[in-house]
Formats: C-alpha cells, sequence, structure tokens
C-alpha cells in the first residue's frame, strides 16, 4: 500500500544544471523513474551556462524523497541545493488566524469597539444574557477539545503534538461550515479535570466538539459535559465516525442489493468510533454484530470483560451465537466489514472468505486494516478514511454541517434523531444515478454537504 | 461630563419627509438643536412627493438619542422609520472570526492540512515539543483570559457580559501586532479553579493576558500562574496600565519641567492598576506617594489592612509622614493625581488645592475620577482613560507591542525591567518637539507605537 506518490510528501527541490535544451526533461524523468510524480516545475534562472530550476514532486514517503534527491545529484553537472518539504512548509506558523471583523481605522472605531462603547453591550448582556448569542462570537463558535490521548492512528501523543490536527480540523470547520472553530489541547488527562475545564471555558462556546480523546475516559467524559453544559457536546471520533458510517453503508447496501435489517456485519475495533458506530447502525436497523478488538471475538463468555463497561455493553449486544476466535474468524461468510482499529490486519485473503458482495470499510487512520486495493480483489465495496482513495469515510462529509444545524437552531442538547437524520441527509446527497461502488459517499466538496446535513439537523432540533 | 455627542452613542435614523429643496437641511438643524451631531446623510429614494433619508448622527447618550428622535417625529410631514443603533449593530454576531490561512481546495489540499499528511507534523512535535513554536499556531497566539468579576467600570457582571470586552481586546491584539488572541471567559471565580484552568488550556498559547480579574485574587492568580507555566503571563490591568501611566508621566513631568523624584503623588485606589503603577513608578525613581482608597488615605496606623495583603505593601511603602483623611485632603499641595479607582469622585475645586502646574491622571473607566474639562481648570496637564479625550492613557499603547516582544523572543517570563524598557519606549514615541501639554502620549494610530515598544521588550528578552 502507500506506493502512490501522495502529496503528503511533496518536495521541492532547487536544482542547478548546464543549459541545454533538454535540461528540465532530463531531471524530470530521472524523478519519473525513481517513482516521483512531477507536479510543477519552475525555471526561476537561466543564462547561455546554467539553468535554476525548483522542481516539486510527490513522493510516496521520506525515505523516497531522500532516494530521489539522491538520484538527481547523482546526474553530471547537476548541483542540488535546498530541499523543502510542502507539508512542513504549508505548516509553518500554524494553519489558524484570528481576525478582528471591523475595521479599526481610527477613535471612532476604538470608541465603538472597545471603551468605552463596548460597556453598553456588555450592560446588556448582564441584563439578558440570552443576548451573548446575538452579541458576541458566542453564536458562532464552537471549541475542538483534545487530551491528545488518541491522535489519528498515532495513539497518546499529548496535547502539543495533538495541536496540528486540532487546527486541521477548525480550517474544515470555517471552510465547510463558515463556523468558527478554536483548538483547546488540554494539558491533563484526567477525567474530573477534563470535565471541570470545559465546564469553566464553556461561556465563549455555543458547542463543544471533543476530538481524539481515548476510550473510555470520552464516554464518561462527555455523557457528563452533556449534562452539565447547556450547550450540545459532540466526540466526532464517535458520532462524526458513526454518522458517515451509517450514510456510506446505507448507499453500499443499495449498490449490492442488501438490506441492513438482514446482513452480518464484522467490526474490528471495540474503541469509542466502534461503540457509537455500532449503536447508530442499530439504531438504523442492523440486527447482526460481531465485535473484535485486540483479544478477539467479544462474546459474552469473555472474562477480561467488564459488564458494565462499553465493552460489555458490546457482549451484551452482539454476537447472539457466541462465536469466539479471532477478527479473521469471524469474517468468514459476513457480509460488511467495518474496520475502526489499526493498520494492515487484514490481507486479500481473509477477505475472500467472506460473503458475495462483501462490503469493506477499512477506516484506521492514517493506514487502514487492508490496502483497498488488495481488499477491492474479493470485495465489491471498498471504503476507507483516507483522503487519497475513492469512497473516503471522512468525518469531515458529517461535523461541519451537524454543528452548522446545531447552531442554527440553538441547539442544547444532541440525539439520536438527529445523528440518523443528518446519516440519512449525507447517504441521500449520492444521486440514485451517480451511486456505484466507488461512489458511496458524496465528495467533500460536493457543493451542498454541508448544507443539507444542516438543514436535516435543524430540521430534528427545532421541529 | 459627556455631554459631547461621541460615536458610541451614535443611531441612524431613517425618516421620510416632503420633497422640497430644504428638506433634509431642516431635519439636520432639527438634530443640531437637539444637541446631536450629524454625521452621514444618506437620500437613498427621493421622488416628486417624499424623501427617504438614513440620517446618523452622534449623540450623548441613550436618553439623548430618544430625545432626537422625538423632536424629529414632531416634524409635520416627517415619518420616522427604524431607528438603529451603531454600537449594538456592530457588535452583531461578534467581533472576531477564525480562518484557515491555507486554502481548501481540493483532496491533494486536505491530504496536507489534514489527514493524512497532518500525522507527520505530530510526530515531528512528539519527537521535539519545541517544533510547536515553528509548525503551529502556539508561535503567534495568545489568551485573553478573564473571570468577569472587575470589567471595565462595571464591577462584577461575569464571564458572557465581559465577553465584548475580551473580543476587543484581541481585535486590537490583531490590529497593532498582528497577535492571533483569543477570549477565554471563565465560568468560575474561585481562584485555584482558575490556576487549574488556564494551566490545563496552555499548551495552546505562547502567552496569558490575565484582565478584568478583580484584586487580590488577581495577584495569586498571575504569580502562580508565573511560577507555574512556561509561558508569560501578563496581567494587563496591572502591567499595562503601570506601563502607560509611567511613560505618560514620565513625558508629562518633561512639560511641567520637575522630576519623578521630586514629585508628590496622589493615588486613587489600591486595587490592581494602582499597585502596579504604584510599583513601576517606584522602580522608575518615584519616592513621595500617598494612597485613597474608599475608606481614605492609607497608612500604616489603619487597623482595616493586613499588613501580609497588597494594602499592607502599600502602607509601609507610602506615606512616610503618616497623613489621615480623605482623598481630598491628601490632595492639597500635591504635584501629581493618579486616579485608577472610580467616576467623580472630584472637582474642579480640589484640583484648585494642588501644587502649581498639577498633573492629573483621571483613569477610570469609561467614566474618569474628574471631568477633564474640570480639571484642565487647574491642572496644566491632564490626562483620562477615554479614547474620546486628549492624552488618552490607553493600555492598548503598551499591550499589543509588549505581546509582540514577548512572542518575537520566545520568552518565558516577564520582568520588571522589561516594563521599564516597554514605558521608556512608548514616551520615546512623543518626539520633542511633539510633546505639549496636550500629547504626552503618542496617538495609539501612531505609525510605530507597536514596534518599538515590541523592540524594546525583545531586546531585554533576548539580550
Amino acid at each position: 500500500m502507500s506506493m502512490m506518490p501522495s502529496v503528503q510528501y511533496s518536495i521541492t527541490i532547487r536544482l542547478e544544471a548546464p543549459a541545454k535544451n533538454t535540461a528540465v526533461s532530463e531531471l524530470t524523468s530521472i524523478i519519473e523513474l525513481a517513482g516521483g510524480s512531477v507536479t510543477a516545475v519552475d525555471v526561476n534562472h537561466s543564462d547561455a551556462e546554467r539553468v535554476r530550476v525548483d522542481l516539486t514532486c510527490a513522493c510516496t514517503n521520506s525515505d523516497h524523497a531522500t532516494e530521489i534527491v539522491e538520484s538527481l545529484k547523482k546526474i553530471e553537472g547537476v548541483v542540488v541545493g535546498k530541499v523543502s518539504d510542502r507539508t512542513f512548509l504549508a505548516h509553518l506558523g500554524g494553519k489558524l488566524t484570528i481576525e478582528s471583523k471591523l475595521p479599526i481605522r481610527n477613535r471612532d472605531d476604538l470608541s465603538l469597539i472597545y471603551t468605552p462603547g463596548v460597556a453598553r453591550i456588555c450592560e446588556a448582556i448582564a441584563k439578558d444574557p440570552s443576548d451573548a448569542r446575538r452579541l458576541t462570537i458566542k453564536r458562532n463558535t464552537i471549541a475542538v477539545v483534545t487530551d491528545g490521548s488518541a491522535v489519528l492512528g498515532l495513539g497518546n501523543i499529548g496535547p502539543l503534538a495533538a495541536l496540528p490536527v486540532m487546527e486541521g480540523k477548525a480550517a474544515l470547520f470555517k471552510r465547510f461550515a463558515n463556523i468558527d472553530a478554536f483548538p483547546i489541547c488540554l494539558d491533563t488527562q484526567d477525567t474530573d479535570e477534563i470535565v471541570r475545564t470545559v465546564k469553566a471555558i464553556s461561556p465563549v462556546f455555543a458547542g463543544i466538539n471533543l476530538e481524539d480523546i481515548s476510550a473510555p475516559r470520552c464516554f464518561e467524559i462527555e455523557a457528563r459535559l452533556r449534562a452539565e453544559l447547556d450547550i450540545p457536546v459532540f466526540h466526532d471520533d464517535q458520532h462524526g465516525t458513526a454518522i458517515v458510517c451509517l450514510a456510506a453503508l446505507r448507499n453500499a447496501l443499495k449498490v449490492v442489493g442488501k438490506k441492513i435489517e438482514d446482513v452480518e456485519l464484522v467490526m474490528s475495533g471495540a474503541g469509542a468510533a466502534g461503540t457509537a458506530v455500532l449503536k447508530l447502525l442499530f439504531a438504523a436497523g442492523l440486527r447482526h454484530a460481531i465485535v473484535a478488538d485486540q483479544k478477539g471475538i467479544i462474546h459474552l463468555g469473555r472474562k477480561d470483560i467488564d459488564p458494565t463497561s462499553s465493552l460489555g455493553w458490546i457482549a451484551g449486544a452482539t454476537n447472539k451465537a457466541l462465536k469466539t476466535g479471532t477478527l479473521k474468524d469471524a469474517l468468514v461468510g459476513a457480509d460488511v466489514f467495518v474496520g475502526v482499529s489499526a493498520a494492515n490486519l487484514l490481507v486479500a485473503e481473509d477477505i475472500s472468505t467472506m460473503a458475495p458482495n462483501a462490503i469493506v470499510f477499512a477506516l484506521a487512520n492514517p493506514n487502514p486494516e487492508i490496502d483497498p486495493a488488495q481488499a477491492a480483489k474479493f470485495a465489491a465495496v471498498v471504503a476507507t478514511g483516507r483522503s487519497d482513495f475513492a469512497n473516503q469515510i471522512n468525518n469531515v462529509l458529517a461535523f461541519p454541517g451537524f454543528f452548522r444545524g446545531l447552531l442554527d437552531a440553538g441547539a442544547t442538547q444532541i440525539t439520536e434523531e438527529m445523528l440518523l437524520a443528518a446519516a440519512k441527509a449525507l447517504s441521500d446527497c449520492v444521486e440514485p444515478s451517480e451511486l456505484n461502488a466507488s461512489y458511496i459517499v458524496p465528495s467533500v466538496f460536493h457543493a451542498d454537504v454541508s448544507q443539507r446535513v444542516a438543514e436535516a439537523v435543524r430540521n430534528v432540533a427545532r421541529p
């Protein structure tokens, strides 16, 4: 997998080469021979003897980038200069900026937005706190909160290292739903402390998006915040994933002509995402599911499972036949695989044991449970969480529109009905004429995904 | 005081009037007769019989605005339509927006700033946390933190009602120093809880600006955060005020030809600002000061003062002659008055008892200790905190540049030397040729105030 060059490993190489009419084509062909994909060529200096070229190319990974640079160095007469990494360049100084909506040009402007004028606004809100939704950023601002304990597939990397993800998330909130989102990366992984902190900073926000907080703490944190705050609390890893997964499954089932009530579903991963996906799929009609974690199939006989935990709930709600064994054992004859676990757990042969017209959602980030190209050898529909393959089960299809709907409605709670409505709106974004095995979810750049999800949520929240 | 029309009470009135060539001038003259100041006239419809006009005028206060509207209603043939308040209009939806610095146009952009590309940035920071200052918003982002306990002159109005001030502050940070500042309004006024919360959210920020937190809690909160965080913590009400006050006093003393070592200074207010101003003035050479609070002159004999409190420090550091009595008693013969207390404590006669060439800084917000017009009858130099009078002792002269310097230097602490350097740089922004009794501090729109303050701080922080 990942042997395709990807823009995330894009580098720009400055080179000097002898001036001749094949100078550039020689360089680009070397890169292509080495497996790189040239995406930009900029000759920024040329004289009778030398040309200076900035070559940008996508590589498959960091080692590959190094190999390409080394092969360029071997060309006679070529001098390799600075090599810069596009991903790192893009991140310099961070990805967000906070701007004033109003110009501050003169004393009049100052008097209006700061003292003394602002005092009248403060007094109005002190008199009627609901005016804060009208006269402050609270109206359109949410917090993206993490403790850095379960970041992407990287694990417990802490709050600082999690910040680039939260910034990216905030950028997506703006891009897709015009929501002002600010990253809150907490220097604590204590449940009580997290609950206390989020409550303490809540006045500024109209919603809380929890992100990349590990299970089982995330369940308690979400439940307590929902009970104690008057603004909606959404754990994207749970509910965002669940919405998009259900939307994709609805459409995938149409492609293969099966019904959710009838299929046998196998899930890998019993963490936050898995539990939430399972709950929403059950609410949407799923009846037969088996879940496996690192220790194998979850069943009521497993002694390591606390019956009051979320694993306990899974054990009770799934696997009525009390199957035991490994994930691979569970897969035999299954109609649907949903992976929300870890990279490279499966190979093509495992998929070959599934029922005909199998559906495979391998959603582990950044690397899926199975190489999608391998899965496609035997499955009818394959989806991953990656933006560089078809059928990206990407939460960005859900969370911006979902929060847009919540904010527009002034919602104080999140209900299962809202999640189901959002999933239906999302799957309906794929027109019957568009639906096929490679297009079960709309592109994240589909013109009105967020608006349609928002509308569905708004209609439930404000009937 | 405040009988001048002010833009903070600016209203726009929609009217219809009979069409005649004096239609508009009749309307504007009515407003002017009523004491309003017309700032914009927009005839947005006209036909043979009627004109429709949007008239914008500044009033002295809300009642005055109502009076003006009523007097317009009395004109025969005039129909008054919607009246809108410019300050409230400006605040609709809040004053800040959070934007993505990078375009998100396609899957490549997504792969770069979000998954999977962002994982490489996370891994880099996990490996070397100092990279967060290079690859995230931490580099340029600060928190503007309040508990809403001492907002402007409005008192303990709580976190929600304080938000418009914090948003304004953040807007000023951007406007004057290109700093990304985010408002954190805390739903707690418990010292321990505030310290814990600010520590918990600190990873995202390169600095903390405490704002409008009441004394004496603000001292402990600042001290504990300074001790426990590795980023600078600045309480603007204390240190911002102190910097600008010292800068203004340096220049005011030049105007009247006195030396800081020789003057007798009387301060009204012994809260956070007063204490910090006093400390910085002492560090700059002041020797003789008397402070009065609501109970009168502070002296070592006062039984109500805890010797270990900040009031106790004031009692020990000031009033060597052990004077007793009221603020007015203290003022007799004094060279400098600094008010950091409450509105309308003094009248012109009180200032007449001061020494010749008296300096009056009446800094209470939004309304000063004495009407500056009254003070000017007897004082040689008068300054206030308001943006609608001359000599505005406005913290915005200090805090943006001060933080710019801290962030540029990657400072972890704030020192008195930095405060003194900032004050000197600020007073030096007024050239000798510009200095006069009405211009002891530069305009906040002076081209390079923030840069010069930043440079001074940077030079101390990174010698």
